[in-house]
């Protein structure tokens, strides 16, 4: 939960000091978020999220802030970074690096129908063209050697089958590493929480702090191993369709991409799984974190593994 | 008036097909602005205005353009230019210069209140400390040299008291350089219809195409002149104040921005005055410009000139 680091409206007025953003009107604690302390802060002049980070080296966060500037830049509704009076968008509060971004409107949706996938599919894919012109590079730090490290490290902890499952899946992946798949910037975590709604459409797409750069379809088979299924995980194929045919509309899939979507769907639940055990196996010292169910992509990796047909648009 | 070059749903949404914006839902021309075409466009991803330039050179246009980016990436709620798929703030739509920009929530205040006055005081103060850190230059296109050039080009169609008055002003405001008074980035137009608001904050600040560097004070000058005034031109004292000690509050006036007062309240009549008298004298042609009355301007400067008592802040 996302109050790690308490600031008091007396020290954010006088960080604010270094910003143009008027001056505090309202601080408020925001709860939800696993990584961070997030605070909705509102000034005379606007409405703001103020970040202090918990996890992340200082040193990769100018990919992530100079990221959401210039996917903002490009009309992605997502939280621009503000800068301070030296021109920097980082800064430092209570000892923690720390940032000022954009507040968006709308709230998530947990059970989105068919248009809110198509849209989400269709915001996914103009974030996937406008990052191609993002020139900082960040390999996706949940990527392939991040699930061969961490497998490592759970493995002990496994079941039998599940560990069987999961080296066999590993193996499975190592055949695919697809150098000719179109690559870019990927959000890395599009899950429903992470988008904002307002009257139907995108109010804001958030939480960029897994973003780097990898294959463009794993992070569509991200969001629709999240946005496009029933309960047990199993896809739906009517939002499926919707969220991959919106996508396609805007940036058109390949046939590579065709032939690669069941290996990404796999992937993509795989690496879930595999920060769902690492979550739940070895969770850092003093997080308070809704430790979830690493089941849930357990299932959902076998359910891809054993299925014979899978959405796909056109 | 502000449909100069028409375009049709179908060139715009073919332009869109370059930026990551989503698809266009609406397209509506704007009234209002007398310097360039201005369409309201809302896609499917967020609210924009579409700008075609019909006066600026192409040239010019980067140091607007990057100037409303960096202001807004600073958190002061200006419309922020929205990049294509190149990398690009500025397009080509019609065979105009164009540039797509964000829409900002609220509208215009005709008899701003004390309170109203404030807000934009210290928002002022705010654009001029967050100009501090760009920069590219761009002389105030209204300056002393536009000035004179322009009274030489009316002088012809002046009664000779006019005349007489605008030959003494300058020669007036030509004793008065000020080469250490704060200098940085001025709006330069911040009239009341260029300041939304919403919920009795501003929402947005617009039309920076008068922007420049020159005398900050200057640009305080024209606000006060355009907020604080009675219906003849006379200065209201409670709203001068009010907006004069919120912008001291966020950037501190010094003793010899205090002794520059008078002269700039003066400067800032005389410069709308030449632009009114240039658009009533020497239309250009084809132009739709609703023309305002001159005099407002020269019987302020009199005003300004003859007072014996300003308001100023502590």
């Amino acid at each position: 939960m996302s109050v790690f680091t308490p600031v008091t409206a007396r020290e954010v007025e006088l960080w604010l000091q270094d910003y143009s953003v008027g001056t505090l009107v309202e601080l408020q604690g925001i709860a939800g978020g696993v990584e961070n302390t997030n605070y909705f802060v509102t000034t005379t002049l606007g409405r703001y999220v103020l970040t202090l980070f918990e996890r992340l080296e200082r040193a990769d966060l100018p990919f992530y802030l100079h990221l959401m500037a210039h996917l903002a830049r490009h009309g992605i509704p997502c939280p621009a970074p503000i800068a301070n009076r030296d021109n920097e968008y980082l800064g430092t509060l209570k000892d923690k690096p720390a940032v000022l971004v954009t507040r968006l409107p709308g709230i998530s949706v947990e059970t989105p129908d068919a248009a809110r996938c198509a849209a989400t599919g269709a915001m996914l894919a103009h974030l996937h063209l406008a990052g191609r012109s993002y020139g900082r590079p960040l390999a996706n730090p949940r990527g392939p050697r991040w699930w061969r490290d961490t497998a490592a490290r759970v493995a002990p902890f496994l079941e039998a089958d599940d560990a069987a499952l999961l080296r066999e899946e590993l193996r499975f992946q190592s055949l695919y590493r697809l150098p000719d798949a179109p690559r870019g910037v990927v959000h890395g975590d599009l899950f429903r929480d992470n988008v904002l709604f307002e009257d139907g459409r995108i109010g804001g797409v958030i939480d960029f702090y897994f973003a780097g750069h990898d294959v463009l379809l794993f992070d569509v088979a991200v969001t629709v191993n999240d946005w496009c299924i029933e309960a047990d995980g199993r896809l739906d194929e009517a939002r499926a369709l919707a969220l991959l045919r919106a996508y396609h509309a805007v940036r058109p899939l390949t046939a590579l991409e065709r032939g690669a979507w069941p290996v990404m769907l796999r992937a993509a639940a795989l690496r879930f799984w595999l920060s769902r055990l690492e979550d739940f196996h070895l969770p850092r010292a003093g997080e308070m974190v809704l430790v979830k169910d690493p089941r849930h992509f357990r299932d959902m990796l076998r359910l891809r593994s054993a299925a014979t047909r899978l959405p796909w648009p056109g």
